[in-house]
């Protein structure tokens, strides 16, 4: 099979960049390790930044996030047993977060694209300009210009760059993240985000009945460690709602927090997108969002390749990297800031503590969370549209 | 002899706090323990914010401080090679920092402070409402009803306070500073942080031909470790100015960065004011200033004390304290964006990078700063006037 760009991987990264390039007329094929009805329903992320909602609306991708989805005008941060509001409306002009699950938007994406899309492929490798991989019990090629990589932190991709050739940074956070999804009514209209002596806790929703909680967990815990009740108790205390609805758990999981960024987020004619070249706590509900951006600077880059203005491809890993920093920036503090982590002592809890008080008492602060929270503009020192 | 309020040190807080008080028709007595020429000589602060400069102002001691001190509406930070301003006066409405040397404000305190002064004091004893001393080398006791420790990070008046009563918060940054006066004309209009592979280096300035300079050096050197050619080889790569005019150093010392508070900011009838009860890392140029804050918060209570309302004296320590951690978080995070400090891993170091970046990029970030700098209010929730 021979294409121009072979996109590695059916997440937001891929079937966003695979929509920006064909509204560009450029050829490509997306292959996806998993199957369609598990990456539609496989749980991850549910809050889409502005910048994000308004590519999907530019490019006929957001009738449904927008009438499904639950509009945002704020978050609530909560400490000291006082819990104060961040206005984003105000504090951004007019700016929002949309509460809207991942699957969501996979089934989206997945139903309007044009390109093939090759699921359940296995032993990926990629060469160069060519991947192979097993479809269907039938080895296949497909010769291509550029190979996206939006396979995720685990993926092909990255992995099939030499040692040597990418740096890493790395931070491992000394907790991790236990989520459920509970058929309950939110107890608030937006999301509180927690900060409490026993740990972090998030409450969130992904519509009227149903909530998605977290609470700051050891790295090292395990599910058996926490039946429901205490999951229950864990939330209402940390949360301050002490009369918290109960439901069914119908999902659970630990998730490690981790930073992770390479660089450069290039190396030949493969581009890493997305979670292939970085990984963000969850904390500043960012992940999805910084690989939307990664497609948007990517398609930019190969439209203008095929328009015979080569240098602009040449930019993406730096461009990419600048916002990337950003908001790894953004997550890292929203997690130091929210969370007990353990190697930390009583001077940085007042620092912390600080910083919060400064975030709610002081516009100028609170500007600065507004504006990474509904999201950076795509285009960081430079300009896509 | 017998006073309302016997106040330790004759330093920016005991002398603000003297005339505060003395304007409400308080008597007090200072007793220092160096003498009227020391103290008016010495080198330290050289940054006045702008609510320090409006309460002097206020008090009418501002005439030769607003003549001789540089009014400076910005400030520059240099890193990978360029310099962007901080446009203090658009970011805030106008406000700005005065240059002008503590040992002058120093003078113009002493020059017209109607409550007595006794310098070179000895033997300074606490004892509750006593306050006894050897001066002249005759024994003296100041018998008052409250005592104002205004006598730094190591005097007596933090030390009488029996151990367990006060909890204390500290860091040692793992680097100093090596400052210089020196005879040469300024390289820039104002300010110049520079934050350099090498280190920290900070370009300020006395007046027109004296420059105030500091570099960023292990905590363990020597002066005889840095001649002269040393020092301005280091200053001009660090500070990107490879032509800096080069002078007589006729002042040069190391200080140790160091954050430090105590809570509560009482004990009894003791009231600690300022560097007493706090030190600042000097990147920030806040100890001075923060010094003059919690003598206007003295002199409100004590005020209102007097009047008849003990409530607002009760409330000294946490009123202080909340500005104080403020104030510290700014001082921690100046030095921390601005040094190499070990211990710090390549992951930190970008981080550090994507929060310069969006300093002098977004304007909310850069308002942040430019709030700290000038000088958050002196009341912090509260309202003194």
């Amino acid at each position: 099979m021979r294409t121009q760009v072979c996109v590695i991987g059916a997440g937001p990264a891929g079937l966003t960049l695979a929509h920006l390039l064909h509204r560009q007329g450029i050829e490509c094929v997306v292959i996806e390790a998993q199957s369609q009805a598990h990456i539609e329903s496989r749980v991850r992320a549910g809050v889409l930044e502005q910048p994000t909602v308004d590519l999907l609306t530019e490019i006929g991708l957001a009738d449904r996030l927008r009438r499904e989805g639950m509009l945002h005008h704020g978050i609530n941060l909560r400490f000291d047993g006082a819990t104060h509001r961040i206005d984003f409306a105000e504090l951004t002009g007019g700016q929002a977060i949309t509460v809207y699950a991942q699957q969501e938007l996979v089934k989206d994406l997945i139903a309007s694209l044009a390109p093939p899309i090759l699921f359940e492929v296995d032993s990926v490798r990629v060469d160069d300009t060519r991947v192979s991989f097993v479809h269907e019990g039938v080895e296949r090629t497909v010769d291509c210009d550029f190979v996206a990589g939006c396979d995720g932190f685990h993926g092909v991709s990255r992995a099939s760059i030499p040692t040597g050739a990418l740096s890493a940074y790395e931070r491992v956070y000394p907790c991790a993240w236990l989520g459920i999804l509970a058929r309950t009514k939110p107890a608030a209209e937006e999301l509180i985000y927690a900060r409490h002596p026993d740990g972090f806790a998030l409450h969130s929703m992904r519509g009227p009945t149903v909530t998605r909680q977290y609470l700051q967990v050891p790295p090292d815990t395990s599910l058996t460690d926490w039946p429901d009740d205490r999951i229950w108790a864990a939330l209402s205390r940390r949360l301050g709602e002490p009369g918290l609805e109960q439901g069914e758990i119908f999902d659970r999981g630990v998730t490690a927090l981790r930073s992770f960024v390479v660089e450069p987020m290039r190396h030949g004619s493969l581009f890493l997108v997305g979670d292939s070249a970085h990984i963000v706590p969850a904390t500043g509900a960012k992940g999805l969002n910084l690989a939307v951006a990664d497609a948007v600077a990517l398609s930019y880059g190969l439209g203008a390749h095929y328009a015979g203005t080569p240098d602009e491809l040449a930019k993406y890993s730096a461009r990419c990297l600048r916002r990337v920093w950003q908001v790894q920036h953004f997550s890292w503090w929203m997690t130091a800031l929210l969370h007990n982590l353990t190697g930390t002592d009583a001077f940085d809890e007042r620092l912390r503590h600080a910083e919060l008080d400064r975030v709610v008492a002081a516009p100028s602060a609170a500007r600065n969370l507004a504006e990474n929270y509904v999201g950076l503009p795509f285009a960081v020192g430079w300009s896509w549209r």
